[in-house]
């Protein structure tokens, strides 16, 4: 019955169904891998191949302002836009920070905009795996842009923001310095750096700091390329202000440093089916009453108990799962 | 020879060489998968459980000062402390946020003080199976106590930090607000938070809006347990105030909600044998020049042609990893 849903929500794509959007994102999120290969393989072959812009930065820098200012400007240019909006697996999320989510809903009866948060909170494979599901979907939705904005500066979402073509950390005064910045981690995976709130004092010193970091950074080939050296950019979204240049540096940033298109999609096709294979693993692992269940609770126990090396133990991992036998390697006869 | 001198330096930890500390450490963090094993098999067996303390919050909020605190706090009641300051790989690390560290380094001249920071960028893996082996050479070398100190508030951080027996997370105030805490996911892995630079002004406001959410958490079930509310407790770590009741506070927690010894450990070692797994499965996808690579990268391609579904590349996948055919599976005659 759901298989006939999603074929049904599937179609409502092409009719601009916005409800249907949702669903399937849902499905994305929250549904288990037959759901999930039922939306994959019913979506309809997109128009379009959008343009993914990851945004990133510490708590408080202003990303949602800066996310719905680009909404706007991206607007006026008539492209269609879908925010995926990543927050942590929170159970305060759908309460207290409800307020962020409202406030881009400025742009909520403008149908050339879709804004989704998502936890992924379902899926052993996290974001990793869910992210490309999700923007397989907006791309057969018809939208233009997606904007991923992460909510914290970790390695999982330094890792979501790896399907970007075009990466903006976004930074403010008052919250810790450019060191805080690079602490972070996130001053590497930049290719454009936001000065936000740059209206408050401190703005100068920390856009010289930026500068500086990038410089140091451009010394040992970290981070520039030979066509591409972030750019450090001033904005107060709020009032809109540095938002046209920010938006110029995006389209510049893509046609002197982007992949082709193709290339582009090879990559993500790529990264996808890793990170959806790993996901089955982690399943199979944690599959309450399975097989393996008993086989990892056993072998964790002679692991503690002295009786068995914890690489040894791995071993009996890797055999339990079929490891040891790939594809193509001398069958047993 | 990297075998003999692995023995070398774990017969080292005996003699209580701290050199060998660092040493193996090295090898966890960016040896192959043989370095390790060799390390992990020639650790002599620990005298001591270490209790692990996880400490993670925004950038910004003094978690190095805290650490430094405790760590005096620890030292004179006589324990051996050591500290993995976790930072993201970053290629600053090692030059402009050498500060945090020296700071720290003020207990350097201490015997029974380690202090290391830990990056993991050679690791497919990542943390989470670099940190618990970390574990289990610091408590070969008969460290009572073992601080894992997360930069970011990120899920790989946040990943990590289940592994410590009881987790701090640090806040301050004029770091935007509680909100942006929750925001960060980290509230409710908290067994205790601190709300650090409490001399500040809206050290008491911030104090209440987490109590606030506390209550929220507890009222939907999701932080505390009826054994355990995370108590929100005040420190000026620079200058030690409020770090005897927060050691204190993570004793009581240890002794009311943390879990029986031999329990702790299965776990510990449950976790770091799925991750090891993994691990090793992202290896094998990565391996340049490696037969599932080409795999990879057609499928891939079939998947972006639109000749082959992606479930069905997953599917691929699978049979060429061998996942298809788990031990125990019928075989073919």
């Amino acid at each position: 019955m759901t298989q006939g849903r999603i074929a049904a929500l599937c179609a409502g794509l092409v009719e601009g169904d916005r409800r249907a959007v949702a669903r399937l994102l849902t499905y994305v999120e929250d549904g288990d891998l037959s759901q999930r290969r039922a939306v994959v393989a019913g979506l309809p072959q997109p128009a379009v191949d959008p343009r993914v812009i990851g945004l990133t930065g510490a708590p408080g820098v202003g990303k949602s302002s800066v996310t719905t200012a680009l909404i706007g400007a991206l607007r006026a240019t008539g492209r269609r836009v879908a925010v995926l909006a990543i927050d942590p697996s929170s159970p305060f999320t759908g309460g207290a920070l409800l307020g962020d989510r409202i406030r881009m809903q400025s742009h909520h009866a403008d149908d050339g905009v879709y804004i989704r948060s998502m936890a992924a909170r379902g899926r052993l494979g996290g974001l990793a795996s869910a992210v490309p599901e999700a923007l397989m979907v907006l791309a057969a939705a018809g939208f233009d842009e997606v904007i991923i904005e992460t909510v914290g500066v970790g390695q999982s979402e330094i890792d979501v923001i790896a399907f970007a073509d075009t990466t903006l950390v976004v930074t403010a005064p008052g919250l810790g310095d450019a060191v805080q910045a690079a602490k972070a981690g996130v001053l590497e995976i930049a290719d454009i750096l936001v000065v936000n709130k740059s209206d408050l004092s401190g703005a100068g010193r920390l856009e010289s700091e930026l500068k500086g970091m990038l410089e140091l950074g451009h010394l040992v080939g970290s981070i520039s390329t030979a066509d591409w050296v972030p750019p450090v950019l001033r904005t107060v979204a709020v009032r809109g202000e540095g938002i046209d240049a920010l938006l110029a540096a995006i389209e510049d940033h893509g046609i002197r440093a982007g992949l082709p298109a193709a290339e582009r999609r090879r990559r993500r096709a790529r990264r996808w089916l890793s990170e959806a294979v790993i996901e089955l693993v982690r399943a199979r692992l944690a599959e309450p009453g399975g097989a393996l269940e008993s086989q990892l609770a056993e072998l964790a126990q002679a692991m503690v108990a002295g009786t068995l090396q914890p690489f040894d133990a791995v071993d009996g991992l890797v055999v339990a799962l079929g490891l040891d036998r790939p594809a193509g390697a001398p069958e047993q006869t």
